[in-house]
């Protein structure tokens, strides 16, 4: 990860939970979904496929891991799982949690508008839970 | 694959190009966006993480693989993946190309409305140069 540094757009919507072998693993500010992005801390690398081989399996476990705890934690009736980049080009893969109940159930988040922040004291509650989850998942 | 059945919506809204080892690939028929989809052969399985650890690896081998043939046919300015499986309980991964000039770039498609199907010949021809990629892509 030398000379890793998280775009700043993904860095301003979100806080850091943790770094893992491969990706950097941060909560998106929004509490309307459970929300991780998994950012490779690889340099100039905007597809999957441009990752080396053995980053790619890498990525795919720690995409289960993410969707595992996401699933854990939240009871979520379905995880999503997107990875786009057309606006922010540093590869980032979008791992979250969705609810019957939610604002946009069934269709895509992407037609919802509007995020809902964490207050401070929610925010590192749910980082707390994340952190003790990922330490399970990963015995 | 015994027993593997594709999902009734997905079969409906797409055509067959080819079985590989863990997916059935098929084109969405929709020519707005060249459009693969991924649908692993296996049973009851909704979440990416509920398939067995090798069958995660090659499904990243074979999105990746999907990927590259959508780069190399289509020059596309971005690759976007989803799964999210809110509707069609069956996993399936989509893959698909984005380009600047789209209708709904930079945004993710799922904004935007309306689908354009192929015709009879169009959608043979997309198929073949499918076929003809992945077989290189294979070697």
């Amino acid at each position: 990860m030398a000379g890793f540094v998280l775009d700043e757009r993904l860095a301003g919507s979100s806080s850091f939970i943790a770094d893992w072998d491969l990706c950097r693993v941060c909560l998106k500010n929004d509490k309307t979904w459970p929300w991780l992005y998994l950012v490779p801390k690889r340099d100039k690398i905007r597809e999957i496929f441009e990752l080396a081989p053995d980053d790619q399996m890498q990525l795919m476990r720690e995409i289960s891991r993410a969707a595992q705890a996401l699933q854990s934690l939240h009871k979520a009736d379905k995880i999503n799982i997107a990875a786009y980049g057309n606006m922010v080009p540093q590869l980032h893969v979008h791992v979250f949690a969705r609810f019957k109940d939610d604002p946009a159930w069934p269709k895509p988040v992407w037609t919802a508008q509007g995020e809902i922040p964490y207050t401070d004291s929610e925010r590192e509650t749910e980082i707390e839970k994340f952190k003790n989850c990922f330490g399970k998942l990963e015995a």
